[in-house]
This record gives C-alpha cells, sequence and structure tokens, in this order.
C-alpha cells in the first residue's frame, strides 16, 4: 500500500525488456548511440515538432536546471508558483544552474493565473539595472498539489510571458498524466501554446530514471549539451538512457501508464469520498490530496500503508479532526492494494 | 573490434540480474532504499573503513566534481595532472560545482612527482589574499595514459599534501583495473595513503551507470549530500543505483571484471608488440597506447575497428610513419575480438 | 530640492579633507595603511567591541553581499523583507556571492515580525535534503520604508534566529540614521542584541564610498578577506577608503550628520503634514513616505523638485488622487531647500 | 625609496581638484551623473571609436572580471600568459564573474607570441563537448614583468583570436605607461589591432580608485551593465568616479604621467646598469626587473627602500649573489627619490 510517491514503483517490465536488449555488444557512448536516433524521432513526432532539439537526462531536478540556465540570464528572474518543484524540492538548484539567478514566487496557489502573473511580472518592470531582469516562466502540469491547468490556461500564461518577450518552460514531471486528463496533443500543450522548453518526465510513470528535455527552436542546443556535459549528466552509457525512453514511447507505453496511474487515482478518490473523505480539489491526475479523520490516518499508518499526511500531525488528540494526506498513484498500484487501502480507512 | 573505451561495451549479466532482482514492488526512495545499506556496509568492508560516508552518483564527472565542491572552497586551487580527467574532459564541471575554484596543473606527465606537486604547492605560497589559496590534491589512477601509481608514489604524494595541510581526492574511476595491478588493499591504496575522498567507478568496469563516492571521515557527509541534491545528482528511484553497486560488489565481480580486462589489453599489448608496435610505456591495467604505422591504422579503420589515433593524421602521406592510438580494453572484449584485431595489423 | 535619495548630495567636507589629508606621499596598498589602523581601532570602540574584524567596501551592496556570502552557504536560504534592498535592488548580487543561495522573503511589510521569521523559518524546517537549508536571517535599519526597528523588535528577530542556530547580518546602510533615532548604544543594537555581522553604511551619510563590514566574532575573517578579493572589491590604494571612514568617524561627523539628515527630514514632514500630507507610517529617520495630490506633485516637478513618485503616475487625469512619493534628506540640504520645497505644494 | 608597486603613491593635484570640484550640490546617482557625459565623449574621442560603449569601476580586477564575464561563456576557457594579473593575482575572481570559466595558460613568458597562442587554442579544437570550448584571449600591455608588446605583436595574437572566431580583451592596467612606449595611438593598439574590450587602468598612473571598461561593439553594453550591478561594481555617488577619470583625462594628464613614471624608471635603471645590476630584459615601461648583490639589497632595505625581491631571500649567505628584484616607478617619485635609492647600491 504504497501511496507516498510514484517514485516508489517498479520500472515497468517493457522498459526492463528494453534495457535488456539494448545491452548486446559495444555501443557509441555520449548519446551517439543509434538508439538515441529512435528517441529523438519518436519525440519529435509525437510533438509534431521535426526540429526540435532532444536530449536526455537521469533526473528531473536535471532536466528542469539545465532547461532553466540555458532559458535564463543570471541577472534574471524565473516567475513560478510558490509551490513549484524547482522553488521548494530542488535544495537551490536552478539557482546553482543558472549562475544566481532568483525565482519570483507569483502570488496564489498550485496554478498560476495569468492575471497574477501579468502582475508579478509588471512589478519588476521599472527598477531598471538595479532589481532583477525578467527571465523565463515556468509551469508546471501537473501541479504539485495534484491538478491540471486547462489548455487555454496555459496559452493564456504564455500568452502573457510572450506579451513581455520572456521564454516558458514547462516542468512535465507527469507530462503524461497531464496529456491524458486534458483532451489534447502533446503539441497543443507545448509549442502551440507558447512553450519554449519542456523537462518531458519518464521517472515517474514507470522509467528507471530519465527525463527528455525538449527545446522547439534549436538554436540553444549546443549551449545545452555544453550545459549538461558541465553539469556532469552526460552519460557515458547513454544508450541505457535511450533504451528506457525509447521503450517507454513505443506502443504508447507512456500513454497507457498515465492512463493506469490516473484510474489508479481516480479508483482511490472514490472509495475515499464514499467514506467521507474532503478533497483540496477535485482529483484530475495521479495525485490526490485528501483529508481524512486523525484515528482513520493512525489506522491506515499501523497497517503499513505509506503516503504523506501533509499538514497536522498524527499525534495530535482529536481522534476527528481531519487532517489533509498527500497520496500518489502509479500504474502498478493496482485495484487490489487500493482497495485493501480503503478497507482500512 | 570495440577498443575506443570501456564505455562502449555491454553491463555485466550479473549486474543485469541485480537490477531484475532490485525491480520488485516499492522502495523508498534517495537513497532510504535496503539495497543502499548492503552497498554502504560492503564498501566499508571493503575499504576497512567502518565510518566511511558513502555515496553513489550516476557518473564520474559527478563523483568527482562533487566530491572536490566538497573538499574545495571557490577562492582556492586543485592540484592536479596537466592530462587530469577534471581538467581535460569535464567541459569545466570542477570549476562549475566549486563555485569557480581553479585547477593547477602540476608540470610533468600522466603522474605528478612528489617533487613537482610540492614545488606547485609551494609556489602558490607566498601571494597572500591576492592568489588563488590552496586547496585538495587530485590523483587518478589508473592514469589517464594507462600508467598505475605504485603504491609508494600515492604514499609519496598525499605525505606532501599533509605537509602543507591539504585534502587529497583520487579519481579512481578505474579504480578496479589500477588495484588489481597494485598488489595492495583499498585502505592501502587510500586512507592508510593519506586519501581523503574517493570516486570509487563502477561504470566503465561492468555497470551501467554508478560510481561510488567515499569519504573516509563523515565530517562533511551532510554537505555533500546537500551538494549532490543541488547539483542534481540524487536519484529518486534510488535502488537502480544500490543494486548496479551491490551486483558489482557481490562475489568480488569488480575484481574479477577488471582483471579480465586488464589481461585483455595485455594480450592486446603482447601481440601488437610482436607486430613491431612501439609503447608510450609498458601497459599495467587496461589502457595501452601504442604506435603502429599509417598504413596498419589505415587498414584496421577499414575493417571497422574503432579506437583514438591520439596524435597525427591517418590522411598523411608517409604509410610507415607511426602514429600513437590509444586501446582500450573492458571485461568483455575477449580473445577472438583480440587476435581478429591483432590479425589486421 | 534635490530629495531623490541620500546618495545625490555631496561629501561632507570634514571627509574631503580628510582625503586631502591623506594624500600625501607613498602608503602600504590593500589595507595595510595606517590610517585602516585608526578606522579598525575607533570602531571597535565605538561598538565596545575589541575583537571585531573590520574591513572596508566601496558599495553598499558589496557590504552586504560578502557579508551575507561569508554567512550563508549555497544550498541555504537567507531570511529577509519583501522590500529589502538584497532582494529588490541588487539585481541577484547576494545570490551571485553566495554561490546560489535563495532569499526566502518572510510575508509582511518593511519590518519583519518575529512571528513571520519563526513562521518562516519553521517551514523550511521539515524537507531534508529537498528544499533550501536555512541560512543567515538579514534585518535592515533604517528599514526600505524610512521606519526604524525598535531595538525590543532586534532583540526578538534575533531571539527567533538563535533559536534556530541562524546567524544575523544587519544591513545599517543607514546605521548612522537609525541608531540616532533609538536612543541606545551602537552594541546594543547589535551584538548584544545578538547580531553577528553589520554592513556599517558611510556613503549616504556623507562619505564618497565606503561601508564597512564588520564581523562581531572574527572566526571568519580570513574568509572575508578572501571573498572580498576574488570578489574585486580590495582596494590598491585603500588609503582613500580609510581616510573617508576615518574623518567619517572623527569628532562624532557619523552621529552629527545623522542627526541633521534626520532633523532635516522631520522639518519637510511636520511642513507637508501642515499641508495636508498623509504619511505611511510617522516619519523616523531621513527617509518618508508621503501622500500628496497629484496636481501638487506635478507643480514640484514642474519647480524642478527630484524625487520618485512610489506608486501611480503623474500623468494621470484626476488632480486630486493622492500619489505616494519617497522623499530623503541628507545632512546637506538645509532648512532653506526644505521650505522652498514646502512653499510649492 | 617607495619602489614597491605604483598603487603606492599618491593622488595627482589635478584629479584632487576634480573631486573637490565635483563636490558642489547634488547629482544623479549610479552614471548619470553629467561628469560621466564627459568622460564618455572624451574617451570615445581618444580612442577614434564614437560608438564604443564606455564604463567606470574602482578596481582593476572588477575591470578584468566584468570584461571578461561579459565577453566569456561560464564553458569556455581563457586563453593568457602564465604570469597574468588575471590568473596570478585576482583569487579566481575571472572564474569567479564567469560563472566556472577556466583560463588555459599558454607555454611562455611574460609576452604570448603567437604560435604559441595558435598551438595553445589549436589544442582545445577537437574535443568536442569534453574539453572546454574556446573563449576569449586576454593580453596584458603593460606585462607584469614590465616589458610592452609592439604594436607588430598585439595585431599578431589578434589574428590568431580572429582565426578562431575569439574576442580579445587588453588588461590595461598600465595602458598610458605601455602607450607612450609604443608611438601609436591608442586605437592602433586596440581596436585597429583586433582589440574587443579594453581595462584601461586609471589607479597605478595617478587616479585615487578608477578604471574604465571599453567595448568598441556595445552589442553588450546592457549586459555588462548588468553584471556591474550584480558584481556590487555600481557606485552610486558615481561622479567621484567620473570626475577622476575626467581629471585624468583632462589636459593629456594621463599621458604626461605615464611619460613621467616611464622617465623615472628609465633613469633608476640606468643608475642601476652603471653600478652592474643585471636586467630581465631592456627596460621598457615602469616597471623594471633587476638583480643586484644580495648585500646591495640588504644595505637598501636596511635604509627603507620598499620593494619586492622578487627571487631568492634576503637571509641567504652569499653576498655576491644576484637576486632579482621588481622595481616600479610611479610618475611622483622623482629624480631625488632615485638618486638617493642609487647612491645606497
Amino acid at each position: 500500500m504504497f501511496f507516498a510517491s510514484d517514485n516508489t514503483g517498479p520500472v515497468h517490465p517493457q522498459i526492463m525488456a528494453a534495457l535488456a536488449e539494448a545491452n548486446d555488444g559495444f555501443a557509441m557512448p555520449y548519446g551517439a548511440d543509434p538508439l538515441m536516433d529512435e528517441v529523438r524521432t519518436r519525440l519529435r513526432d509525437i510533438f509534431e515538432a521535426p526540429k526540435a532539439a532532444v536530449y536526455l537526462v537521469a533526473t528531473g531536478t536535471a532536466a528542469n536546471s539545465l532547461a532553466l540556465a540555458t532559458l535564463t540570464q543570471p541577472y534574471e528572474t524565473v516567475f513560478c508558483s510558490p509551490v513549484a518543484h524547482i522553488h521548494e524540492d530542488e535544495c537551490n538548484a536552478p539557482e546553482f544552474f543558472t549562475g544566481g539567478a532568483k525565482l519570483t514566487l507569483v502570488p496564489g496557489g498550485d496554478r498560476m493565473t495569468p492575471e497574477a502573473l501579468r502582475a508579478a511580472i509588471a512589478k519588476e518592470e521599472s527598477r531598471g539595472v538595479h532589481g532583477p531582469q525578467r527571465g523565463a516562466v515556468s509551469i508546471t502540469n501537473v501541479t504539485e498539489r495534484g491538478s491540471v491547468y486547462a489548455l487555454s490556461e496555459i496559452e493564456a500564461l504564455c500568452a502573457v510571458a510572450k506579451d513581455f518577450g520572456l521564454p516558458v518552460h514547462l516542468d512535465g514531471a507527469r507530462f503524461a498524466n497531464a496529456l491524458v486528463a486534458m483532451n489534447c496533443s502533446p503539441a497543443d500543450m507545448t509549442w502551440k501554446a507558447g512553450v519554449d522548453a519542456v523537462s518531458f518526465g519518464g521517472t515517474k510513470n514507470g522509467c528507471m530514471g530519465v527525463e527528455a528535455v525538449i527545446f522547439f527552436d534549436p538554436a540553444k542546443a549546443w549551449e545545452f549539451e555544453l550545459r549538461r556535459k558541465r553539469g556532469a549528466h552526460l552519460f557515458s552509457k547513454h544508450r541505457y538512457l535511450s533504451a528506457q525512453m525509447a521503450g517507454y514511447l513505443r506502443d504508447d507505453l507512456w500513454l497507457t501508464s498515465a492512463r493506469a496511474a490516473n484510474a489508479n487515482a481516480a479508483r482511490l478518490a472514490d472509495g475515499m469520498r464514499a467514506k467521507g473523505a474532503r478533497f483540496l480539489h477535485d482529483p484530475q491526475a495521479n495525485m490526490i490530496f485528501a483529508a481524512l479523520p486523525r484515528a482513520a490516518h493512525r489506522r491506515l499508518h499501523e497497517a503499513g500503508a505509506k503516503y504523506y499526511v501533509w499538514a497536522g500531525s498524527l499525534d495530535g488528540h482529536d481522534p476527528d479532526e481531519m487532517l489533509t494526506a498527500r497520496l500518489v498513484c502509479d500504474w502498478s498500484i493496482g485495484p487490489e492494494r487500493i482497495d485493501a487501502f480503503l478497507a482500512l480507512i
């Protein structure tokens, strides 16, 4: 009963098979392996972007930080949500990789609004050389609170960025989970809306450790390659990154797994709602924030369920106090484990 | 006939098996997996260092850069060989991770001499606040030219560093290949000699992409963890790094593979010597630098052999001119491929 | 009628005289000049801190950034007000000098409250290696909105920092203006309250360009010297920094000038209040934020008065709309200019 | 008898007068003072470069580091002499300001040769993403050993840089001393030869602390302004930097002072030669390296002469051993002090 994160589950067998298949004989290192050609072609097809620059790294923080460093000067500031992973969960990696750029937190919640973004950008407008200069806008979808931007919202945020001439980065650690919830194409969600660079996650959706970084305009491709190498994120035995991503994309496994994960979360949410749980917002992808009484949390934890209580402590006195928890489902967790969990509430 | 690098070969089946075995159910992320406990215990045993801090990263550049950043202040300089990987092959990663420290190249060749190291350190002595301050000494073993330091040489270099109160880092991307050539223990080669931190390579010796960083004094362990996270090198699905390293260490695979690689290189060198090749120095580990006539190189390349001609061009006129090539053997290349290569010379 | 900033006025004649006096013959460079001994002794006396480390730099941003870089690791975050100069007006200099540390904005206004500071620090508590680590607290006094912390407020903020083991930096670009408003000693306001390092401003109070950085615990003195040199802020002809600071401290000029500046601002505020101006808060030091009707601002600007309208535009339609302006007085501006300004309202 | 450096002497009276004259009333801060307009116009005239971007900073290290940071990416390497100030005397400031670029030392002495520069650049050619990328070339004139490049040498070095598409920086901490020794125009020595950016020194030639940075192509002007601010080198009371530089340029004081300094050094060298001193190379500007017997050095030091013995120790046994010293003359030192020094040899 492991709902702590979608990074705690196993690698999908199809990806393990792709790794085993790649493990034959010799291959050129550092991205010159033929599997990388397959990956590049496939991602360009998926995104309808035949000129896109495509790279692989092993962690989501690397994908985000290197993409932002390529889009942002050290005297600029990146606009993002106060709960963005790049702000809260990367131990200053964006500041490090950009050489000391700032992050400006756009007031609001998990999803930035165009109005709040415009106001935040405008506020940095008039200080000349004294304040940080306006840099990239970074959007996370699925957000850190499990919600999913509507396509029109992404378009509106990009439109604001473009009004100020700013590039847009999309943190898609859960890109597939967002996409299957949105009913649009990868191109719609990204470059057609105005996104310049994407962190396209694989790790949380069944891979071992691989994320693609995609620049729709290849002008900064070589700079990215240099920053990746300098950041120690260029793999010598690169074929094993390629193999993961190739396996992930073959036969639409990436979409199938995301649908499975979202369906698991929906089943979990439905069951919890029936037992009286209250939700931070309607579950949309594979991560839910739900409030249960302290007594229920205690029962679940004693039975070995793994997840984070987001606010409040299990040790409080009142057994009826509602405590919000974060619960994340991956593709593998399946109905039996979910139902066993629900039975304990 | 792939002699370009020991990063072009396949992953050892025992390590693939360890990955498959680890791929069962759920595991805590970010290094809290039980396999990491096995790795930590095993490396402490191997190094006879029960208090050592042990961490895993996925690339050799990450291991070196993060270790050096933990040992070095940004206003200091690291002493190393002019052909050190950290200087020539990491696109300024040490400068990046240290926040702008300098590398001082100790005059000489692949192996630093204690006299040259002492002179280089002494030279930085008297400039007060104006020059860079003296920082860590970084030794590479196996060196970038395939030679192996004698234990007494490592001891002497460390003694010089200690005379100036400087920490010592060992770049052991080919640690196992050096060890089996040296006839000493891992402890002898490291902390007993005066080494403070080791990059303990796995990737080039049959792993997929994993290196351990070991600090014999754990005082800076937490700082390393923060620098690893900030450098985007903390894996969420960490168990797959642990599994590789666990598989690598079980049943002394790391030593068996290194002996195989070194034996392959010896067979290659013996065969080449019999055909008139000249060597930069006596082959000691799994990498040789040998001069052959241009005509022989051309024949080999036309037959599909992969390796780097280190100096000079295949396109020159004189078919008898001797051109030096770098040839690297991994554990997997085997006598048939070597003999086929030799037959072409 | 120059109220734009206290950096637009002239250098005090006593400081010009000190410079002229210092300009005799030869002097050792880089801080080894005898005048620096006078400055060090005098500042130690003033702060009742006989072991304090004392350094001079030429800009307030250098003083703040170098002090913070000495107190803060790159994986940490500095706690400060959302209107702090280090956040709004230094173009990412603190991020640059610390090597990529973050600034956490403590919700509230110009003065941090102990409660808000405690909550902000506590919030960074539980993310382990993932979030930024808690670093220094930076307090500005006089604040960027012209208000002055009460001594008890500084003590309470330092107490919160100490509860978490965090160092405290005081941005005293207007240290003297704050001190004469507070009725306490320099020691009271700093190390007795729990402050570890001070940027002690001279430039805004009659110097040409000099600020002292004072560490009450000299343990990090050498690190500061290296960071100052590496930051290109060590002056070769250092005696001219020393001379300014020596002239500034002789005969309590620093206090006399601050009292004059504060008195000028009080006269200005009293006059404006009599004409119907409304104040953001009670004027306390040498900077006031006052609202006047648009028509009055227009008259003043047409007459050549220089100051910043802080919110709103002179170009709006309604002549009666109240627009808040920032007005700063230095020691030199004098009653005639103030009264001429008032006459125009 | 102060020959330790040209940063130990006084400020020229004409520059003190310019500062006094500037100290009248109020002036806009941060470079918007009218004196900066005078400086900009005058330097554009002097360099015959009507579109050049011109900025002032207070230290030579700031001028060099900020110019290089504007010309160099963090994954590049700067080519310079092994004795360049940027390498030996700036405590890693160039590495800091560039965000971690490397310095490649071109083998040879104080003056780089075109052949050695070409070989050093070519050597970085073929490592692809692995090695540092080729960045700016930095030339120092007057060199750190007191020699002066011939114009043809500067032209040849720039031609090599241009062959590889690299920008050229000139460290002109002693620009005026070089110019008056070279018999060419400022334009000849810089942009006509192929130099892209100049650190135009004032401090060592009679100013208090001011250096100009000049970019002949203004395309990166705004980036430089942001880097200067972020580096804490934008002065609020900027008029006092402007006044120094304006005073320095008026009536060709910069040339007159340089001629005086060079003439002082020539007198010193002639006198020493007559007493048997041997020279590292023929004295050309205002800095000489001369060998004298240990006994003579002892006599001079006992009599209070200040200068650096460059190699060897005064404490050695042999009174006749020749020890090389560095002796620097500024404009102010005059024949009496020189002759008194000579009398002691």
